[in-house]
């Protein structure tokens, strides 16, 4: 079996689980308890939050737990929008946002927002001037991603942020693909999610960040849990489990990414020189290391990830997040590729486990596939 | 250490540990993913999802995954008054309800919606027929909980839903106490919300239950995950536990019921025979069989609290959830108790774990603690 989809999840690595054991056995209290069993737990839920603001470089104080990046962007999106409803009902979104973006802006149209999509350009990169140029003066809340999930490109986002800045304007940044790969520090924004099971943490744990001075409604009403601003028992275990991920992802990244983008490359080139018709989707420098986007003539990007599927190799068309659905890929439209190349596109997001040996037996069934599927079809 | 704080939360079964550790490890595929190992974890979940909703006698298309009892609730009634808000923007509560119900509907009060919270009599239970004269024509979201978290009182849940539909209302029945240890039949309802982790199952997990023909609309947006209503990544590992827990904890309600409500019953007997001047609060025979809510005349709960928790035992006053706050319990001031009554009342909430000689220990430490505070103040 060959994992070729770090994009859509990752496994929990070993050391983490270990980190969360004693939370899901002997220390089990309710972080908001005032017991000594709450206490534990909630001086557990401090530490992995000081941790992870530690690495973001903010204050503890600014950083709200949550079930995941998709909660996070609903909190930042919906609750920026509801409290400053006042000033304006307009969002500006990259055509690249996660469906978490997208969807609760467009749930936000029955209440009489209206949402620009700033489209990027054929490389899959927004520009600067593109985003300034959607703000307007009823502009509230600005989403733009760190890199994108089905592409890897990399946004311009310091760029992207000193146009929100000197427009006034909330910029909210779905750093999920990058967290644990490349620096925050890289993304300065008002808004930051994170997913801990993208970074090989545990799945129903996420955070988000938001600048001291901006105010949000919170999306989840309830208890004094995060300074009142997101309800619910926390997921002790899981605080605890995002932070070690991420503390672990951190410290390995240069590492990682050198053997993963060493290893993205080689794909690449291969299938490239290997297989005709095909062409990488997406800028080749700015990019995630892991990320591989190409598309083969002729053919269906499903059919290539069936075929790989029974050969024991897991990859993507799309994001998984929307795979129910069997619509073109928004993002891969959005970039203004032509019908062919955005049906015929697989992404391949490598990972820690991933080798050499791997790239080999991929390559071989992914030339299998792609000449027995074109075979068929002419 | 003995622990009687279960209504705050349980310890993970280890039962449950184990059918959750396979989606902790090898098993991490996303379950939106269409490869075989997106496909082994989506397997998972609606083999979950049946389970529980074989468990609640509904339909697992019925049936929401959630972060918690807390997003339950929140999705049930901000989702349903924002999908009848053309018909009206009233709320019934009964005072007992959690915070997750009664922040959400105060959250909702700025967008012109009116709260009415209706008052249990003396020994905590509500009459339908308070609920019935509180429906207002523009009523849109009635929320009566199945049994209050701090005096464990049974509510007449099927008298208020019969009044419910006469008047064409959705009724939200909050479960978390209930579920694992009552049947769900007993407590029928429009929507219905559980947490996993108040039943010996994982914390970061719970589910919603929203009949068929009910409208909402959705809290969180985001891919199709959980039939488009609830975006994303499914937290695998949870819903496996939750079921497994859910599983467990009905199997064997009758023979846990009768030990938990033998212990408490010895509890509530010897503290009232050995200790003066205390009082049990909430109706004796309508009450969940772990729950016992006393009153130390001229003590402060919080004493009683920190003089425990010095002797290993972990009580609380109020709810854990807002224990943050120092305020006095809303639940025991809407049953019209006085105020040193509510002041000095503390909740002891027993579990499968308890022992007999764990009832002998915390009688004689909460006699040691009563009688020294007492000294202490006269």
């Amino acid at each position: 079996m060959v994992y070729l989809d770090h994009a859509a999840t990752t496994p929990l690595d070993g050391r983490v689980l270990q980190a969360m054991t004693p939370y899901l056995t002997e220390i089990y209290g309710n972080a908001s308890s005032q017991h000594s069993y709450g206490r534990r737990a909630a001086n557990a839920v401090t530490v992995a939050r000081d941790k992870i603001a530690g690495i973001m470089g903010v204050s503890p104080s600014e950083l709200y737990f949550t079930s995941g990046g998709t909660e996070a962007g609903n909190t930042a999106l919906k609750g920026v929008c509801a409290a400053l409803r006042g000033r304006g009902r307009h969002v500006v979104l990259s055509a690249l946002e996660h469906p978490a973006l997208i969807s609760a802006a467009n749930d936000m149209r029955e209440y009489g927002y209206e949402i620009t999509l700033v489209n990027p350009a054929e490389n899959g990169i927004v520009s600067a001037e593109s985003v300034a140029g959607a703000i307007r003066p009823d502009t509230v809340f600005v989403g733009v991603m760190a890199a994108n999930n089905e592409v890897g490109t990399i946004q311009p986002i310091k760029d992207i942020y000193a146009a929100c800045r000197e427009r006034k304007v909330f910029l909210y940044c779905d750093c999920v693909q990058t967290a644990g790969v490349l620096p925050f520090g890289l993304f300065p924004a008002d808004g930051i999610g994170f997913s801990a099971h993208k970074f090989y943490g545990p799945k129903g744990f996420g955070g988000l960040y938001v600048r001291g001075n901006c105010r949000f409604e919170r999306l989840i009403s309830g208890g004094e849990q995060e300074r009142g601003l997101r309800g619910g028992t926390t997921y002790v275990a899981g605080a605890v489990g995002c932070a070690r991920a991420l503390e672990i992802a951190e410290r390995e990244a240069q590492s990682n990414n050198e053997n993963i983008r060493r290893l993205r490359d080689l794909f690449v080139k291969r299938v490239l020189a290997e297989i005709e018709g095909t062409r990488v989707n997406g800028d080749l420098q700015n990019r995630l290391p892991s990320n591989a986007n190409i598309s083969f003539d002729g053919c269906d990007g499903e059919q290539i990830l069936f075929a790989l599927d029974l050969a024991g190799i897991a990859v993507s068309t799309g994001s998984a997040c929307s795979s129910g659905a069997v619509t073109p890929s928004r993002v891969l439209t959005s970039m203004g590729l032509d019908e062919g190349r955005v049906k015929s596109a697989v992404r391949f997001t490598f990972g820690r486990g991933n080798t050499l040996q791997e790239v080999d037996y991929v390559t071989v069934k992914i030339k299998e596939a792609v000449e027995r599927i074109r075979a068929q079809k002419y």
